[in-house]
């Protein structure tokens, strides 16, 4: 029956109105109305109303009897206007319908065990078992071409900038700092172990060496750690790498990739140069290095107004280096009970908090139960580094540096989600610049890259890595959008000396840096360029940009939190026979399991 | 001193002339001659003559008198024509040189291992543990813009076309026939283990039952084989399907995309539709299913000639159900003597055949050792059925069917390089089709898929894949170029019973199927349109565009036949903590080693 070459549902309008068609598709929905069939028919590009009747096929009418939701149908037709009466305006072909003259079931289905709908309403697990059913639903549909065209306008964007796209090697070595690799036991060197990569950083770098002076990679990268809603233990990076640019010229082209793409993929106008912060002004003024600045209430310091104050916990926190900070709440006194600030006061304890003190602004008075500590001048320079007013609610954390931040910046975002002082439809993109270098690990004794270790310091801080390590900032920098960090990137350290010396600091003695990186300090002898890139989260990308909440509907085969494919059962015992091959062997009783099959 | 934008080296053309100009680079080459020094100064681009002249720059002189190969340089300089006696019509920018005012040495280089230059004149191994400074040389770089070049030119027909690109998973489940599967075990599900993916077979398939009609990838495949010349553990695979089209329509859709990358990056036009040959035909004419098509030089059938002679190697042959062809190697009598035919003979004996008879055509007579045996009736058949003239070669084997198309399609291969009969700038492609489903494997007394159980048979041989699975064809086919298999695709089988019965003929039982592929039936159950597709070996279709004969020149890091990457070491032994937390551990002595560590 395909004299006609097939055209696509979504794509019918009023101009194929008399024509013939032949479509093919799923059955949406099935409605039986006197003595007449209505199905929509769903494929790729959307979906149109078909019509059984049996003044035109009485045949189709009966096979259409027999279908149900989810049956692949072909089916051949007249385009016809709609009555005036039954246009449907929700959809997108909803001025036509098809008069159906013969119609063939390619595969038929069992009723789904959900419904094919935007709304998705149930369960998680299920949609991940059943995930070929999921996707049929518009808003993944939506999702997956979106990334798409993501992906391809960053490709487009580099492209024009003469960026070659390069394949880096899946299966790797595995570093010392890998204790979150995927190891792979070779077949061929029993006893050894390639790694998936955390992402394609040292190959990268030897691409530049390599003489390849602009790369870039829609890279896969793998993570095995605890999962959080947020993280998957495969995940897509757009990697990018380049040779003699400096940190500005990176971010340069970075922010222009990210203004191309949201002008291809969202039709938004993004004004460059993206906003920088210093990663010390985030945290004070966001308690956060990824600070959503869609909106205010900032942290406010006042250390300097409550230092010697009676509130003794404010005096003994800043004697002992900590700081007082606090967030102007406003307009919400009233409608914050004291129940509610109790809430606030165990999601701050979260964090490490002692607690959460507060007070209500009343005229130009300060109410609630520490007031009383509170002198007249500390009320008024209180007032007035608030910018606080009648009506204001004030809650203060006094602790430890780290803590304050942190607890103050994840309540700000709290309440700021709440309060509904987001504007959901706007895209705040943040460089976050001058990071440390180094983070001290008390537990372990010894300084840890920021980063990776091969970050290179700012030129003026060189000579302070030997002697305060702690005090180095990097050339690096980071991508924020909406509270997200998207990514980051640095210029790299390209010579030899300076890379020994940072080995040397994160306490690597000289034969462990040659035998696990001995490769890339012979790589920076043979005329390395200077280089550096950048690298971002396509996953987060396309989940920002697609409005959604949830990594795993940016994924097409996401895995759980458990890391579990729940559709193809993996990951699954296998044969003791495969694991003979391998000279590996389970330990404890899941060997006997395994010897049994 | 970078007033100046950089300008790359290789666009540099007499329309410079006079301009100041910034150049970064490695210094490829440096003479000193008459109180100058000449560099050839490289980037990505290409390569530009810098010239440093006392007159001009003292200081610059004498930094460039400490310079060697492969330092890395940033210089400023003016832009001049070079004199008609010096220019250098082998060099792109040879019109031209740059007279430098000034120079930064930005890193050193130790003296290379080996030459940076167009011809390898060192070992592989010693090119692959210097990765980084082999790519340097151009023919590399040529071909890694080349591979560029064709994954866009492919992304964009795709795309035109309204495929989606997505991303199948990395970590999925282990199939019973993965004996070739790479393993990564749990660290979360203990005793468990994700596979790599041999292909995104079954994936790609999912995907068309999530609705979404036409995908493509780029897509990392992995096979842990013994490895050959042209094979790597990890490849990328050109991956399509979709939904409704027919197998016509996809070697349509294949064959169009490859045109474009012909066209594209090749300035190659090639027309369509392209040749087609049943696979059955293909061995009968060129002892090959993947026939290099570029020469003659076919097999020719003479078991109804030789039936009855008195030669009875032949007879016995033709009596058992064997073959007897032969090569027609054209105006080459007198070219191989005796011993260089028993060369020949040698050969092919590495393919089973007992041995190769030959005749040479003297006038209108057979001359060699078993002339004698053949009856006149049968010399004039065999010269006519050869098209044999005065000088010609003529070579046989008699042998059971396969070893006459292994050893005679070998042995053709091997005279048509050496005797240069193929026209190495020709592009030969064609599809061979009418693939058998089924190949029964003698020693394990079973059917194994030819393909992959996911393979449909063609309509009219369904109702004999119960009775004589043997003869059931596939709808499959498979695009050959200049005799390399770039790869294949099928129809899949899109009903559950069908598939049901496929697993059935390959000796699964119902229990078997269901635990392995259960999914997949299930997912067969709920709508799961017509669907097909095709797979084309990306690094293939480099090499053979880049006209390179090594798979490895076309992966930016390849691995060797032992699948090691002699660059980074990989696989190496990883810390006996890291084996405790995926609960496994090796056998034997290795452990000890590793406990050790």
């Amino acid at each position: 029956m395909s004299k006609h070459q097939r055209i696509m549902a979504g794509t019918l309008s009023e101009t194929n109105v008399n024509e013939s068609v032949l479509l093919k598709g799923w059955v949406q929905k099935r409605r039986d109305l006197g003595g007449l069939i209505f199905i929509d028919l769903r494929d790729a590009s959307g979906t149109v109303q078909i019509v059984f009747n049996p003044d035109h096929s009485q045949t189709a009418l009966e096979i259409a009897e027999t279908v149900r939701s989810e049956y692949v149908v072909e089916v051949e037709g007249t385009v016809v206007k709609r009555d005036a009466s039954t246009i449907n305006p929700n959809m997108k072909t909803g001025e036509i319908e098809v008069i159906v003259s013969a119609i063939t079931v390619l595969n038929k289905a069992k009723t789904p065990p959900f419904a094919i709908q935007d709304k998705a309403e149930t369960s998680e697990d299920l949609r991940l078992t059943y995930r070929y059913l999921d996707l049929r639903r518009q808003p993944l549909q939506d999702t997956f071409k979106l990334r798409h065209q993501i992906t391809q306008a960053v490709r487009h964007f580099l492209n024009e900038q003469h960026f070659l796209e390069m394949e880096t090697p899946i299966l790797t070595k595995s570093t010392p700092e890998g204790a979150r690799d995927y190891l792979v036991p070779s077949r061929v060197h029993k006893g050894e172990f390639y790694a998936l990569p955390q992402s394609p950083q040292l190959f990268k770098q030897l691409i530049m060496m390599g003489g390849f002076e602009k790369y870039y990679q829609i890279a896969r990268c793998f993570r095995d750690e605890d999962l959080r809603a947020d993280r998957q233990p495969e995940f897509t990076q757009i990697d990018i790498e380049t040779s003699f640019l400096t940190s500005d010229e990176i971010m340069q082209l970075t922010e222009q990739m990210m203004q191309y793409v949201m002008k291809e993929v969202k039709g938004i106008d993004i004004s460059l140069p993206l906003k920088r912060m210093p990663y010390e002004e985030a945290m004070a003024r966001y308690g956060s290095d990824k600070p959503d600045t869609r909106f205010g209430m900032e942290l406010i310091h006042v250390a300097d107004i409550v230092k010697n104050s009676n509130f003794k916990v404010f005096q003994s926190t800043i004697e002992s280096g900590g700081l007082v900070a606090l967030l102007n709440v406003k307009q919400q006194a009233t409608a914050f009970s004291r129940k509610d600030i109790d809430k606030l006061t165990e999601f701050v304890k979260v964090y490490g908090a002692k607690g959460l003190a507060w007070f209500k602004v009343e005229g130009a008075e300060l109410k609630g139960p520490i007031a009383k500590f509170i002198s007249e001048e500390e009320k008024t320079a209180l007032l007035e580094a608030a910018q606080a007013e009648d009506g204001d609610l004030l809650l203060f954390v006094a602790d430890k540096t780290n803590i304050v931040y942190d607890s103050l910046g994840a309540l700000r975002l709290k309440l700021g989600k709440e309060l509904g002082l987001i504007d959901q439809s706007a895209f705040h993109f943040l460089w976050v610049t001058d990071w440390p270098l180094l983070e001290y690990d008390e537990e372990q004794g010894r300084y840890f890259a920021a980063h990776h270790p091969f970050t290179s310091p700012v030129a003026a801080d060189r000579e302070k890595l030997d002697t305060e390590p702690e005090n180095v900032k990097a050339n690096a920098y980071d991508l924020v959008l909406n509270g997200y960090e998207l990514g980051g990137g640095s210029i790299r350290i390209h010579q030899t000396e300076l890379q020994q010396e940072m080995f040397k600091v994160l306490g690597f003695s000289e034969t462990d840096a040659r035998e696990q990186f001995g490769f890339l300090l012979e790589a920076l002898e043979y005329g390395a360029p200077p280089h550096g890139g950048v690298a971002l989260g396509l996953d987060r990308i396309v989940m920002l940009l697609a409005g959604r909440t949830n990594l795993r509907d940016t994924i097409l085969f996401p895995k759980t939190a458990s890391a579990s494919d729940l559709l193809t059962n993996a990951p699954s015992e296998v044969d003791k026979t495969q694991l003979d091959e391998l000279s590996i062997q389970l330990i404890s009783h899941k060997e006997d399991k395994a010897a049994d099959k």
